[in-house]
């Protein structure tokens, strides 16, 4: 399929509609690349009796850094893609789309739509003692005010100081979780951070928590560190069984697909996370 | 402009190709990104008569890391962008296509296409006294195996050593030319080409140039440094001169254009290379 086809997909995208309140649906999960497999494991861990079917849209990763005009039309493309596979709930497990893109997509998807930041903004707030945040996340996730606005939606005077991290994505997909050069980078990217006695840390990107032993190993193990993935699946949990559509006993199974080949990430997350990748599809995105 | 529209471009392109012969069209340069502005930098340095139009893929950027149907489907997308633009010549700043898409562009476009790994082959194996040349560059580009397979067309005992260097452009991106985490990372990148006694290194990446002090520093002065932009202003010119397609005296000037916006290393980059960047054009790609 031919990037100019995607306009074309409203058949599908209508097929999706029809059928995306059915409890047999999977649970449709997308990020921009393969790190959203950090909440795909969660919600296995989780929900093992659900199917998850996840696009990672390889072929135009990383989104943060794009502007939210065009995070807006690709998270929207994606979202019609997970539709046409009759997605029952379709979880944003992107930062930056979650931050830039989550209102559009509730507009035009009709059914429920789980954004990563918001979840994330609510379990800081409840982590948090002395309600003091630290955000990490992409350059685009950061500058978009996403975390501190979702933060303080919730408890109005929570003090909330962010991180732009753009090395971390990079030394993630390199399998550089243990090295000299992340642990400099981390440092830069934290001590900020720590200078002002932060007690809960948010990781405002489904790539960090593969870096979560190196992250503790600067920030000790007196803050809390959110792994929103974690956070997700009971997002999820909560609105799957509220509507009844949850699935009863069998066993779920992971359906991957990419817009790209992403071969080395791919192995390293699959293993590091114990899924169980059979084969990958591709969408010609 | 959709991305959908452009396979319908074929009016403009014809357009191209009856003014592509034209001495008044401009050099038509692309990038990935923002890193073939090194190579704009050089056309204007040599050739300041001709006026330049720069056409970023900043949307879909980077190219490396993607597949080569992939990376074949943007260039040429992208080549035919700037035949609507009536460019005279092509050159392909990207290493990443240059060694993947390059065929297919001489198949798809009706100008002469320089290729940035072409004439970087060509260039080292001049430089080189023992013929034992280091290859730095992205993972697409060195997995390709083109830059090897360049230079012994042109020298058949040449021992190429390459090195792929992932971290090397979000580096460049975050303007962190004089940094410790940086010179950590090229130490890691280098010393093995180094322990392979090379006499010659190509810096197979148009971002590089802008590391180039930071490499001095890791590799010594002994090794000769083939920074391929200048080498593409040269073969421009050749090609120019030849066809009779010279502009005469005049003062050329510079068009750029994005396919998103990119703020931080546009200006890094502008600043840095002496570029008078007035006006960016976005086109929606």
């Amino acid at each position: 399929m031919g990037v100019g086809e995607i306009s074309e997909m409203k058949p599908s995208a209508q097929c999706g509609k029809e059928k995306g309140s059915s409890p047999l649906g999977p649970i449709g999960v997308f990020d921009s690349g393969i790190g959203g497999l950090t909440v795909v494991a969660a919600l296995r861990h989780l929900l093992p009796n659900e199917d998850v079917f996840y696009l990672g849209d390889t072929a135009r990763v990383p989104y943060g850094g794009k502007s939210q005009e065009t995070i807006e039309r690709y998270s929207v493309e994606i979202g019609k893609l997970l539709l046409a596979e009759h997605a029952k709930i379709i979880v944003v497990a992107c930062s930056t789309s979650s931050a830039l893109a989550l209102a559009r997509l509730r507009e035009s998807l009709p059914v429920p739509v789980i954004g990563i930041v918001e979840v994330g903004a609510i379990a800081a707030v409840h982590a948090s003692h002395d309600k003091r945040i630290g955000v990490i996340g992409t350059k685009a996730t950061i500058s978009s005010g996403a975390y501190e606005r979702a933060i303080r939606e919730i408890c109005i005077g929570a003090y909330v100081v962010s991180s732009a991290c753009p090395l971390l994505v990079p030394l993630v997909e390199e399998g550089m979780f243990e090295d000299e050069i992340t642990h400099l980078a981390l440092k830069r990217y934290l001590d900020p951070l720590l200078y002002r006695n932060i007690d809960t840390l948010v990781l405002g990107c489904t790539h960090y928590p593969l870096l979560y032993r190196a992250i503790e190993r600067v920030i000790g193990s007196r803050i809390v560190v959110i792994n929103s993935g974690k956070n997700c699946a009971l997002a999820v949990e909560k609105v799957l069984k509220s509507s009844g559509m949850a699935q009863g006993l069998r066993s779920g199974g992971l359906r991957v697909a990419l817009t790209d080949t992403a071969e080395g990430f791919l192995r390293v997350a699959g293993q590091t996370l114990g899924l169980k990748i059979e084969e990958v599809e591709l969408l010609g995105l």
